[in-house]
């Protein structure tokens, strides 16, 4: 009995999902689901973007976590155009709370949309929010098992980003598992190795531009 | 129209959970739901515990993931009571799951059993497996704020440990905000520093045998 309702949950979410990808696109606003564990580094990652590129370009975000706007405060030091999503005990976002999180924000206004999703690498792949891209994040101090482990995110996503390479030399990780194991699962998924905390983001900040032709 | 289902689906998952907890209390097995995000060290946590008790007690594993052996097979070269539960796309381990892994156990012979859940901080704390103990898993790597953003876990848990140790002197950890987000929010959960990859999990081990009368 309870598949039907799972299936017309996605689908009402889906038809959501197209009317952000509309609102979105007729804005002009190039957007980003940012997808990763909890504590892989997906604030950071936003505040080392701002510094490094947010003169070139205007960002927004939408923040999802379950409770505390703590993520959203950490980016309005740097970002104008953050809002702040709880979703109680909701384990991801789903395209009516970005709806809701879109009307807040100066859409005109914006060239880069990133919806930092709630930390948790399972459950939001399944959900389109009206992005153009999703980008799995990585880290480090993760392991090199979690691109097999967790194939749906290297499956669905154009970009992974592998953060904290900074502690590549406290840990014990063999890249070359990592990377086969994504080729393996996903061909065409593009890779970067980033260090959010030391600012070594060049070629994620140069992704994000181009795709918003900036 | 889908809160009835989810209702039941909840309610159903209660029933079979008590049942696996009279199983588990009659075959005189301490059981732990270990819960943590991906990469927090669980199954690393579990390895180093069989090498540190695992001739003292028996335990038995039940390992839940996506996709993939890997941890089992890990887990095997020093425990032969282990058994592996993919969970497809499935974002937490539920009690039927448990059951069917609970059928393959001699737990007659068994004085301890760690359920390692799917790595997610947010699903797995919902649904009652029939443990004894809700135990959560953090690293030094994931942050100092993850108590207070993933408060359902630390509200739910008997044990919280907090490994990767060694890590601290590579990261930013404020280790008074993360205590002091822990008690704010369940002020009688026990907190354990541990680190797995070097052996240094002695209270733990002493902890899971006194709970299961060793």
């Amino acid at each position: 009995m309870d598949i039907p309702v799972v299936e017309n949950v996605l689908k009402l979410n889906d038809e959501v999902a197209s009317i952000n990808r509309k609102t979105l696109t007729q804005a002009g606003v190039y957007t980003v689901d940012l997808i990763g564990s909890p504590g892989s580094g997906k604030t950071s990652l936003l505040e080392a973007t701002f510094k490094q590129i947010g003169q070139k370009a205007r960002i927004g975000v939408l923040v999802g976590d379950l409770t505390t706007a703590r993520d959203a405060t950490r980016i309005s030091k740097w970002c104008p155009d953050v809002v702040q999503i709880n979703t109680g005990k909701g384990c991801h976002l789903d395209a009516n709370q970005v709806r809701q999180g879109l009307d807040r924000l100066k859409l005109e206004e914006l060239d880069i949309l990133v919806i930092e999703n709630v930390g948790n690498l399972i459950c939001p792949v399944g959900f389109d929010l009206g992005q153009n891209s999703k980008v799995g994040l990585f880290s480090i101090a993760e392991g090199d098992d979690k691109p097999a482990k967790h194939p749906y995110i290297v499956q669905e996503a154009e970009l992974l980003l592998l953060n904290k390479m900074d502690l590549l030399p406290h840990v014990t990780f063999d890249m070359d598992i990592f990377k086969e194991d994504i080729t393996r699962i996903n061909p065409t998924v593009k890779l970067l190795e980033v260090c959010a905390t030391n600012g070594w983001i060049n070629e994620w900040c140069d992704w994000l531009l181009a795709k918003a032709g900036k």
